[in-house]
């Protein structure tokens, strides 16, 4: 197989603007500025043309780069899996994924529902041969600047040891695709960095590791993630979901703190105006809105799912993130990658389980 | 069995003087200031002699509350736990905890290894009636300026119900030495609030808590631990330990972030000058030296954990942890709040599995 091109220019998106804690309020401007700012990629806004087609009025003269494809249905946040799946065949995620499966689009982007999203990407795109589970990875802010891929986050409740070295592998494609690292260096999360620590599952998934192709550094700890130690930490869905959450509350707590402490009295007050562009360079580099935009891995199409309460921002942010993986072929590195693991990988053949539904 | 009293006035504390990164040079200068601090407390300084006494005659006049009990052999940071239970009885970590078992210390507190720690204070205190598994529990920080209780933080890397059960009885009563509160409300962690979400041990524990008499709130997420949502917050020792380690990890990103950004130029230098006081406040309010010293729980005796790498003042909060459990009888409140839970408990008999050796 010859080697891919690192890079294409452009990309074509299909965007559930309907998803999220807004809808098209955030989803539509957040449109807009991308189009503006990418000339070369192509948006299809799928969702209510009637919701739609006046948020686009509003930036004026027409782009010639966002079209408008019409879905009567919307999948709500609180809707059961089944629900979405079934009795909403015209729901805009599905169409958004239906796109990208017959090839009208690259990528499809949502902040909607994530077990709805998961569950209907499945459907209509199946997965990668070789791979039981799709994962849902992102990449969290490092002292490095750049960010370590963290997987899974919260698609797979439980797992096996072969789902570890899946989500390696993907984790590994994934983060080739964002900083063109060839062999990105790959950890394993646990509570120790010696061999002999952590449960069952993860001992086993250390030796299958370690046994792989793969670039594999061995254990790291929770606060390696922050340490760029590795550029790819593989966990899951358990441990990497209350690890995440557990990092936002954190993060949010010291903010909270931030501002009660300059806010404390009239010096502090002034203080604070005098220090704020400081402020602001530090907000901005912990500015979780800028990491927004989760990867679901393992599907035959990219589907990059938005945190449902971002903001314009931060839904942008989401659409960037599905132009880089077009752009640097996610999707093919990861099938590349797969290719050699396809024996090892196969050997978990049967042992699919149903999708949890999880996150926000 | 009467109420007992809420306080009583002094401790007794057996200190492993020899444990952690820095040994004496850390744990005796904390031991001076904090007898100073409680004078009617007793500190009983176990070592070696020769290594503590030189450290003691730098306060000037003797402390009539110090004492120093001789201890030949020092358990190293990298000792296997089978070298330091079987080779090294007469370990300052060994001579802590049977003061303790021998009624003539309270509490012991080390900041040695911890899977050595874990094994010999098992070995010699034994553990409480209906407690399969000792935990390790502490109390982290949360907007609300109390802390929340979390545990198991890496004393058991695999769970079984039952033991997230028993984790939830010791950490209401750890709460309840340290706050007061009557009927802390206990939070499970998963991956979202629904009953339905996570894997099989948390769905099964959460059917147990139901069914419990402790204030069980239900499902609570990563980030409710710096809410302040739960009073106590139970996990498996694999996720709290990636938890812990997490938090901490993105903390110290954020500090260095700061650091950086008012350290880029001249103004901000200046800036960092004037601004000295507020950023000062904002360091002490999250120093994760503040909440140092876990509990070990689960032991018929008051054991308490110091990070290893802790100074002085690290240290000492790790001794003030040992006076609080103490004075709040935190035993007879888990011995009390055991008793009715004896039937349920009991159920795990002979699921009994050998301590992992987690955490530094």
């Amino acid at each position: 197989m010859p080697a891919t091109p690192a890079e294409q220019r452009s990309a074509s998106i299909a965007v559930d603007c309907m998803g999220g804690d807004h809808g098209p309020s955030i989803t539509v401007p957040a449109c807009i500025s991308f189009a503006r700012a990418h000339p070369n990629d192509r948006l299809i806004l799928v969702g209510r043309r009637e919701a739609i087609e006046p948020l686009l009025a509003v930036a004026g003269s027409a782009l010639p780069n966002i079209s408008v494809h019409h879905a009567s249905q919307v999948v709500e946040m609180d809707d059961p899996v089944e629900v979405a799946l079934r009795k909403k065949r015209d729901s805009s995620i599905r169409v958004a994924a239906t796109l990208v499966k017959e090839g009208e689009a690259a990528a499809c982007v949502s902040a909607g529902n994530t077990g709805a999203l998961m569950a209907i990407s499945r459907y209509v795109l199946k997965t990668l041969p070789g791979i039981d589970r799709p994962a849902i990875a992102t990449a969290m802010p490092n002292v490095l600047g750049r960010g370590t891929v963290v997987l899974d986050l919260g698609a797979n409740a439980q797992c096996e040891p072969e789902h570890l070295l899946q989500f390696a592998v993907m984790g590994s494609a994934l983060a080739t695709a964002l900083t063109d690292e060839e062999r990105p260096r790959i950890g394993l999360l646990n509570i120790g960095e010696e061999v002999i620590k952590g449960n069952d599952v993860v001992k086993r998934a250390g030796e299958l590791l370690r046994a792989s192709e793969l670039n594999f550094i061995g254990n790291v700890e929770g606060n390696d993630i922050f340490r760029g130690v590795a550029d790819v930490v593989v966990c899951d869905g358990f441990t990497g979901n209350v690890a995440l959450k557990s990092t936002e509350g954190v993060a949010q707590m010291i903010k909270a703190i931030i501002a009660e402490e300059f806010g404390r009295g009239l010096i502090s007050k002034a203080l604070k105006l005098v220090a704020a562009p400081v402020l602001l360079r530090v907000r901005s580099r912990v500015d979780h809105r800028r990491y927004n935009g989760a990867a679901l891995l393992g599907l035959n199409g990219v589907v990059i799912k938005s945190h449902g309460s971002m903001d314009a921002f931060g839904f942008e942010k989401a659409l960037e993130k599905a132009h880089e993986a077009v752009t640097h072929r996610m999707l093919e590195q990861i099938t590349r990658t797969l290719e050699p693991l396809r024996s090892v990988l196969h050997a978990t053949a049967g042992s699919e389980a149903p999708v949890e539904e999880t996150m926000q």
